[in-house]
């Protein structure tokens, strides 16, 4: 499995006038020194712009700091507009750009500050920055981690339906046993409803465990005995889903990827002799070891 | 491993008048597009019924809504009782059917409404109600989520004897961690009888934790410490039970038993038609598909 | 892997008088019938016997039935003191048994009724008959549980050397997490010495998290978080070292046991053809496939 | 895999006069009886020293025993720096010595009591101490553990990239939930600024749970509720990747990579002598030990 440096029709820059493709390239590329540059200053600019929305939130630190901090919001907020235009630039579908997912993630990360000027009243829009986090992603995609994430994401998708059929399972147990301690509980013990005894139930089945509602009377926390164990070995559930998945995904590698020269037939394992499907002799094949 | 559609003989209902099968395809049946429809019809009505029994408990929703909260219940009702007499009507053995596990909990889903009209004092019959939620397994029994839950239980079903020597292992250690705790600690710290103290034993072993019992003496929590560091380390067990079972079960699909007649080579895949190691033709092996 | 039904020699009973060695078969082993009959009578007396000294720890309980308790208590006394005395005489070398684990546990849990006799004012005397419930486990172990249970006890056994160097790493980092915790938060916030934030520390990565000692200031919540996942990332630790160690146990299977005829070699793979230490021809094997 | 004896350049001690190399090997090695017994001796005063340092931090304890206990750690003190000029004489490059890791730990773990010497106000600087425990790695590192502990190190050295791309999607939902519940709980509930509501998240995602900051509002507690089933989803990422490592590294040390001469199959244990297909002898094959 080599990395590959797959560029979807939306950040298509073929075609283009030259300076324009030799833009794309620095921007949405990774194969150039230009561009590895680019994608490192880009991800110190979120890693920075990220941290000042987080530390303004520190009353403390915003009464003290408020000025500093807001030019310093207005210098992030400048320069990804910037790259946001030269990205509408250098693409041959501006329109699709726009739509994309990442397109409206670069959006996002930049309107919050142009909203404060007409609406200055308006709180929390500031918060909506704290999505350019989602931004690194796109870089990530297009580095040597590829692959990681690629291996996670196939072990994850080709498990989907198991643990679709395990959250309903989880889903209907959290149901039940919210209904259930919520009859036997009630409002003296914080149950005061279905939906919040069914809050309780995901903060014990997870084994998060708060303590802003717990069981008191005996009855009560025999359930929530009964609930924790089976809470307990659930979480056996997904771990041997996912992991089963994974050693499966990462031990595919032990099937050849060549075709048999007959048949045309794939997956046959790295020490067969013969195809298969037909019986013919895979001996010749270059990889055969 | 395809999909197997085992019409039980409690849905059995071949040799009824020709509308009466027809119904029983559509009602009990996932094949044709009819019986998919209903299917479908049905996992919205039971979620929606769900729901209003699960917002209903809110009191403030209760007091400004109940007219109305109450007559929706009524339509689910009374379109289940249908359902439920349509049910009695297309199987062969009626009696069968309503002793069979849905038929409990179809019946159960209906029944809390009609007693609350005749003993209306009765409280919390409505919860009853949400186990309608179970209904819905039955319909992706018929699906093709078949396999993976299949899957998921046939892997528990073969870790039982070493999940029963774990769990007595466990509760074995609930009642002497909680009766050392009880000795230790006592009533001081809330650890009132050796029940609450086995409580807390299952609260910590699960690293649920919810803090409304802890151990405040230095020896308490020396004993806790050991306790939550053993109760850590045995969530490895269940996980790597489970594991390695689900990697087992999972895997059993994809190697034959049967050795090559020509050079009697084992480990073959079930789809080979030829030895990979000698090339001999396998499709006459009785186990070929 | 078959169940071995191994006599040591502390319950040895043979070249006894035979109305001694039929007594030995029927309290020891559990081959027949009388023997099975025996261990399931003992099972049920020995998990009453529990429910009786958990319940006694009910106040509300003991102050009702104070006396029925203590006459159930007793009638359990006599019977396993009756039992006592049969298993010292139906052994070959009673010393023996009286100083094996099983013999001081038998002894334990009849022991604290006479010493209550004796001297009345003794408290908690009565939980040390708790340890009764490890009886069981000896006749666990004569059961068809005993591979399941030999399976993970071989899986921990081979897996020792990782969880020890597993668990050294965990304390220090337990120690070191303490002491800056400690450094950090102070007095204030109940990390009142080191041993105690030693104690936060173990709930914290235990992930058990009860909160009666939370960190406060700002410094104290970041070295709190970086504590959480790292002792969120050594789950899976354990978890991957015992369920890599269960895998390759449960695996050991496809090995055959039977020795190579010519140089006596075991641990061949069952499709080995020629053995992969002399080249000896492995075919004629019975057990060859 | 055979324990490895590797000495680096930093303990080397070859080319001194005998009786340094003589220390070198008892100081630094572990082969020779006398070396076993340095290391024993060692980590025995270690131990006892830490101890020391923990109990002293007991307020009761350190004013009852104050004099006894800075006896005892001047006691230690003294033998680790006799210990240290020790070293420094019997290492052919002191100053590499001095500046690698453990020689600064083997520092700071005698300074603090000399600085106190000097400046006596300093508080916590015993603390320091504390980080001997370290030095009992370097020891491990000598001994039979190398080997559990190598594959433990291999296994996570392996999956780092897939360690870090989970780490990343860690951070990111921790910042984009802190975000959140910020926004929908406010100061009323505690989530006074983001950092704050990322630490809950930090809580809330691995499972701790301390209960010092928890949702109040139906919104706020809908949004935990689903950052809670993500956290416990996410609990089988690390357990998974980390499992399939050490399965796959573990497995690797019993496979050989080179074909067989005769028949070109591969897949034989490292300690197979002949070719389990066609039994041609695969002494000769380089690998071969």
């Amino acid at each position: 499995m080599k990395p590959i440096y797959r560029k979807s029709v939306i950040n298509e820059g073929h075609g283009l006038a030259p300076w324009r493709e030799k833009l794309n390239e620095v921007i949405f590329g990774s194969e150039t020194a230009a561009g590895r540059n680019f994608d490192l200053v880009l991800i110190v600019l979120i890693a920075l712009s990220t941290l000042v929305v987080i530390v303004d939130s520190v009353e403390d630190f915003h009464d003290r700091h408020a000025k500093f901090l807001d030019r310093l919001e207005w210098l992030f907020t400048l320069l990804f507009s910037l790259e946001y235009v030269l990205r509408l630039l250098c693409v041959r579908h501006p329109w699709l750009y726009i739509r994309s997912f990442y397109g409206i993630v670069d959006l996002l990360s930049i309107l919050p500050s142009y909203i404060g000027l007409v609406l200055p009243g308006v709180q929390y829009t500031s918060v909506v920055r704290i999505l350019r986090l989602l931004r690194i992603f796109r870089i990530l995609k297009l580095s040597v981690y590829l692959n990681e994430a690629n291996l996670l994401k196939t072990a994850l998708y080709n498990s989907r339906k198991k643990i679709l059929v395990f959250l309903y399972t989880v889903l209907t147990l959290v149901v039940i046993s919210g209904a259930l301690m919520y009859v036997i509980e009630g409002k003296a013990a914080g149950y005061t409803s279905i939906p919040v005894s069914m809050y309780w139930a995901i903060v014990t089945l997870t084994t998060v465990g708060y303590g802003d509602i717990a069981p008191q009377t005996p009855l009560g926390q025999i359930t929530a005995s009964f609930i924790m164990v089976m809470g307990y070995g659930i979480i056996a559930v997904p771990t041997g889903i996912y992991g089963a998945e994974l050693i499966k995904t990462a031990g595919q590698t032990n099937f050849s990827n060549e075709p048999c020269p007959d048949c045309g037939s794939i997956g046959h394992d790295v020490d067969a002799n013969y195809c298969k499907h037909c019986g013919h002799n895979l001996s010749d094949l270059p990889s055969h070891h």
